[in-house]
């Protein structure tokens, strides 16, 4: 039996300490569950006061982060995400009072429907149960997603990224006192406290108690998780996104669409990777185009007949068109027509957002129809693929995967229906 | 290199086969995803059609499958379900028929709202893609489960039990040969060629092509599928269904209600399995119930209190609460009050049906909103939980799992939706 002892290591720890944070999240999904809006409404105000008072421990906790990324040599751009400043605070706090303040989609029965039989049918919104989240940097998210997951009476488990483990651990303890002075189950919110990880494995090993993982950050992050959970994943692996500027587009339209969607935030998921241009308008419209993104600093890969008419353009290469590139850099492609431009995006696209500039009626509608992304935009920025954009209130994140949930989540994502059967009686009698 | 020659044999068959399957698949998906829904109704109409005339040869093959049977010894029951008689061939081509007038849920845009931009947002029906679909046994699947994919805009690979191999075939050359008549791409329907188990798990391989897998059968092959996929699973395990009896019951409505649950069709997932009865009504309740069951054949096994009042009850044990019988069994439980039935569902249950017996309001409305399962029914039989039986108009399954679908799946549940935006040249400004 000697020969058996394991010493006790942060790895073991990690295992036993995940498995009962999941236990206490199936339990306090039931309470949260069944909690009336007013009382998750009021624990959220709650959350949000408990961050303002706690505010100076949390920006100390975040301070050690920040000194450990400096000696750790993190780029400027990422200690700027991991920085929690007032400003963070601010839009931390207005972002659950916001969250407050959206329509609860528990309980509602949007579809009812009667039996010839005189049973009465409807599809109740109930919460999904336990949500995990696993995420990098950004310790903003810790307190958006608890928000999000605890106004559609979910359980979350959130696991961030090593580097705030500080800032994560300090948000967690503040969100934990108000959930308990408003009546609640701290155990609703919870915060992997191992840094190691192990923990990320042991967590997506929890199927009996976790309904559902939401992996947020880069594509390495996003392919582990979706290769190691035995519990479904909702997933957003990349954005490869197209506008595509027709023969009848208003060519003024297009070049404020199209430099929109490049040059508003290029480092994110909805910017325009590659521009689509219909041969008819590139001798116009590619010229005038050009000259706006050389300005602006954007570098052009384009085809053959894109270098024809734009000598500045560099060739690009086949993998360009299959490149995010989350930059100021733009692949164009002259095409013959909208289908040639539609199979462009079905080959190389990543089913996230897709535009057209058009004034055409019949290609508009087209357009909206056949192309498989989970945002289609016609005559618009492709950087309204955004969950608040779009009306959804707020976002948990972007599905381009089409099962659950497709496109921006809102809180109705992080919700499902039961059937509820109202009857007198009935008993099934063929 | 000549040490390293295999053998052909049927497993890499299997393997090259089912990848150059699934490919075809996804290329089908698209033709099938833009097709109007009169294209489609005709080919399921077509369908029907070629299944009636090739009814002699898909008898005379399915007399292979029989004699095999009969071979191996199958028990009366499983013989019988893999026989296809001319009511069998009537019952399917009836169904193709109906899936044929359900409408179609496919570019339906149920909710649109506009931004304070002026931007106009919709939600979009569209097809899910290629759908895989693994079952046991019964032929009828092969017809109804292509029908419903067909009809929601899908391609579909199906992959049916050995036992009904040469059955299958015959059904997919018929559909095969309806699908080209109609104009469209025979690869929209696809029955797996090869009887080999490893077709099995190289198709759970295929997340590439295949968005979607529906097992149908035992728990077993479902814990298989679940385990060994990479593509998103909509499972069902079993159905452990509860009717609770409470105080305010009409008792008479009760004994029908119990009755036709556990009686009507034993051998179904939403027959009851266990009944829970109100402590306040069980001397009066037990007794006249526990006749008719007898009447009927149905073995009671009984909590203490049960085997008091019905001395003829078995007592249960504790795995008793827990147990999917599918026969004329019954475990019967006197509980305190609606929130000990209520824990006790939660502790034992499967998520699948639960029934109240009540004239109390507050107690209705409590029930179907805190019982976690995806049909929860007042004063009607657990039997309801069927999708034509709800109105969905056709069952492709039913789901115990809350992801994308909950309870049975129907049209809708074979779509997603994506997001339309409508504008005028907005782009982002903040």
């Amino acid at each position: 039996m000697k020969g058996e002892y394991r010493m006790p290591n942060e790895s073991n720890i990690a295992e036993s300490k995940i498995t009962e944070m999941a236990k206490a999240a199936r339990a306090a999904s039931m309470e949260i569950a069944s909690c009336s809006s007013a009382k998750k409404n009021e624990a959220l105000l709650n959350i949000a006061k408990s961050i303002e008072k706690d505010a100076p421990v949390i920006k100390t906790e975040n301070k050690k982060d920040l000194n450990k990324a400096k000696d750790a040599g993190l780029s400027a751009a990422m200690t700027d995400r991991l920085t929690i400043s007032d400003v963070t605070i601010k839009s931390m706090t207005d972002g659950l009072r916001d969250v407050a303040a959206l329509d609860d989609p528990v309980g509602s029965m949007s579809k009812t429907w009667q039996r010839p039989n005189q049973l009465q049918v409807a599809r109740m919104r109930i919460p999904l149960g336990v949500i995990g989240i696993i995420y990098e940097s950004r310790p903003n998210v810790t307190v958006d997603a608890a928000g999000l997951c605890l106004k559609a009476g979910n359980a979350v488990i959130l696991r961030g990224g090593s580097e705030a483990f500080h800032s994560n651990q300090a948000l967690a303890v503040s969100i934990r006192n108000a959930l308990k002075e408003s009546g609640l189950p701290g155990e609703i919110v919870q915060v992997v406290p191992v840094s190691d990880r192990k923990a990320v494995n042991v967590l997506l090993g929890q199927e009996e108690y976790i309904d559902l993982i939401i992996p947020r950050g880069g594509e390495g992050l996003i392919r582990f998780v979706v290769e190691n959970s035995k519990i479904p994943v909702l997933k957003h692996y990349k954005g490869v996104c197209h506008v595509f500027v027709d023969e009848d587009a208003d060519l003024e339209m297009a070049e404020k669409i199209c430099f929109n969607s490049k040059v508003h935030r290029p480092g994110v998921c909805n910017a325009m990777e590659t521009m689509l241009v219909h041969k008819a308008v590139a001798e116009d419209f590619l010229p005038v185009m050009g000259k706006s993104f050389a300005k602006a600093g954007v570098k052009l890969k384009g085809c053959k007949e894109t270098c024809r008419i734009l000598p500045d353009a560099e060739p690009a290469s086949d993998a360009d068109w299959a490149e995010e590139y989350l930059d100021l850099i733009l692949a164009v492609k002259v095409v013959d027509d909208m289908d040639q431009a539609i199979r462009h995006m079905t080959e190389f696209g990543s089913n996230h957002t897709e535009a057209i500039v058009t004034q055409n009626y019949d290609r508009s509608r087209k357009f909206l129809r056949d192309v498989d992304s989970s945002v289609v935009l016609v005559n618009a920025s492709t950087r309204f693929n955004d969950g608040g954009q779009l009306g959804l209130g707020a976002e948990i994140g972007i599905s381009t995967s089409k099962l659950h949930a497709f496109g921006p989540m809102g809180l109705e994502e992080l919700t499902t229906t039961k059937f509820v059967v109202f009857g007198e009686g009935q008993v099934r009698e063929e």
